[in-house]
């Protein structure tokens, strides 16, 4: 190992995890083997994951056996989103606790229950955007929106779904735990699915029916975490300038006022890169001088060495900051 | 707080936090009430729990979604295992996180995913026993029985349910993380349901259909954190000797000799009292000086104070050893 320590926090993709367990098992021998040749290269990783197709798979079981089936109580999103937090973190420790121990490499790796709190005020709450779970009829749509006040959308002709709001992460709940484990020398997984997510009221912290984007989660941890390198790992192994045109074109290193830029101008997908890029931004910007990068998981390592990949950087210091900006590179939580 | 700095491993039933999510939410109020008492009182907390009726009631879903519903993949238990643990853990966390804040103690209190190793040739594989998720009708149960090698019983007239082993645990595998956030001042609440059943062979950890008893896996937790008191919590304040008979007799105090004979004699429900006085003798034999309690929820803080539950403790000392065995008391993990 040659133990450069440098931190990284890792968000992978819930959809290079597979739907089913035995997809899932297959593919977390694929992310366990990358994430430890991270960690075999000597830096410290803390990972957080998306929980898409699991959470939804969860959710429409749930659903269905609530409505139709042996008496199993309603579920609600919060509740899903901590059993696929269990579900993944299960068979993504379980992997990577493996990959490790056969080369030699003594790390414990643990998965943590993690709440995000959003904020009751976030104007995500008033137009919820995200369709989760499984398709209903019109008919059942409009049964349940006026049972439950849930809100269903027309999903590309092929039923109704409910959407919830994607409101923005404002606090870890668990985060002085993640931080000591970290400390401690273990590798972490945490924050699944952007976090359980929750608000607070009088009686205190509760769950409530929305999913926080797992990138924007990552971001928060990373910051907090003060990482050095903050890295997505998606579909892609580079964002596109012209995605999906003649004349697209890879970049390998945008500045945070370039990214902005390109954000404005609409060149990345809202649903997609977009938030992804927002989230790099927002931490680069939080932490002057470390680095985010967007790559696939497949090639993470090379990412890393920069040898493909997208960075994300603090724009070119003026001759005068770059001895402070370095120090800052080793300031630790 | 008076920080007496006794380090405590409590193994709280499923049974007290309810089968649907309403219930929980109530439920860990009172549990998390009364551990909020123990750490007040300073005592170092580890929860173990267990999830008979939440991973039933996640079985039953996943059966039946997967059975007649919307193409959900056939859940192993396993799995269903690590959602409980998601799921029974938020909940768990999140009152105990609230509790402590009301009452002005710093204090994270944090979950993790737990797999708990047995042996591929423990006897318990050869004659399955303990029944599990939903009720079948005899066709089904002879369908499934034959299509996926399923053993199935009949169960007091419901019906038939799927019957899967209770093999001994014989190794937390996530215990070094765990000891580690003990020691860095976290509440952890971990190897719930007893923990994820798993097997090693050739290609390493895989999960497995069956049931680890809570109480036996909270003894191995208790006796590798060396744990000063194990107290198991369920639904009778004390152990009684003739239980439900008109000679009935609270037993305040029982050395490990006295708890063996009274499990040979027959004084224990085999599927009830028994396993806990046995996890109990399990814990003293292997760390002679110290106590097992065992008490209802309710009554916790009480039996700690010696005011009502059954204690099991070592023989009393010959007065030579006493000072030897009391030096063993400050033995820090």
């Amino acid at each position: 190992m040659r133990g450069t320590g440098k931190r990284i926090v890792v968000a992978l993709g819930g959809n290079a995890l597979g739907d089913t367990p035995e997809k899932q098992l297959r593919q977390v021998r694929v992310a366990a083997r990358i994430m430890a040749d991270l960690i075999q290269e000597g830096y410290e990783l803390v990972i957080g994951h998306g929980n898409g197709p699991q959470v939804g798979m969860i959710r429409s079981a749930m659903d269905y056996a609530a409505e139709a089936g042996p008496k199993t109580p309603y579920m609600p999103f919060a509740e899903c989103g901590a059993m696929s937090q269990g579900f993944i973190g299960y068979h993504l420790q379980q992997a990577l606790s493996q990959t490790l121990t056969k080369r030699g490499i003594r790390k414990t790796v643990v998965s943590v229950v993690t709440q995000v709190q959003v904020d009751k005020a976030d104007p995500a709450f008033l137009s919820p955007t995200k369709p989760i779970g499984m398709f209903y009829s019109q008919r059942e749509a409009e049964r349940m929106a006026e049972e439950k006040g849930f809100l269903f959308m027309e999903d590309a002709g092929r039923g109704y779904r409910r959407v919830v709001p994607s409101p923005k992460p404002s606090r870890i709940v668990e985060l002085s735990a993640i931080r000591r484990m970290v400390l401690s020398g273990l590798v972490v997984i945490a924050a699944g699915g952007g976090g359980i997510p929750v608000v607070e009221d009088e009686i205190g912290l509760h769950g409530v029916d929305a999913v926080i984007d797992k990138d924007r989660t990552c971001c928060c941890l990373a910051t907090a975490l003060k990482a050095d390198i903050f890295l997505i790992l998606t579909a892609v192994d580079q964002v596109w300038l012209h995605f999906n045109q003649p004349d697209r074109q890879p970049l390998s290193q945008l500045t945070v006022d370039e990214a902005e830029q390109y954000m404005e101008t609409g060149e990345f997908g809202k649903g997609s890169m977009y938030p992804k890029v927002e989230a790099c931004v927002d931490f680069v910007r939080a932490l002057p001088g470390r680095t985010a990068v967007i790559t696939s998981l497949e090639r993470a390592k090379e990412a890393l060495g920069g040898f493909t990949g997208t960075r994300i950087c603090s724009p070119l210091p003026h001759p005068g900051e770059l001895e402070e900006e370095q120090d800052s590179l080793t300031v630790e939580i």
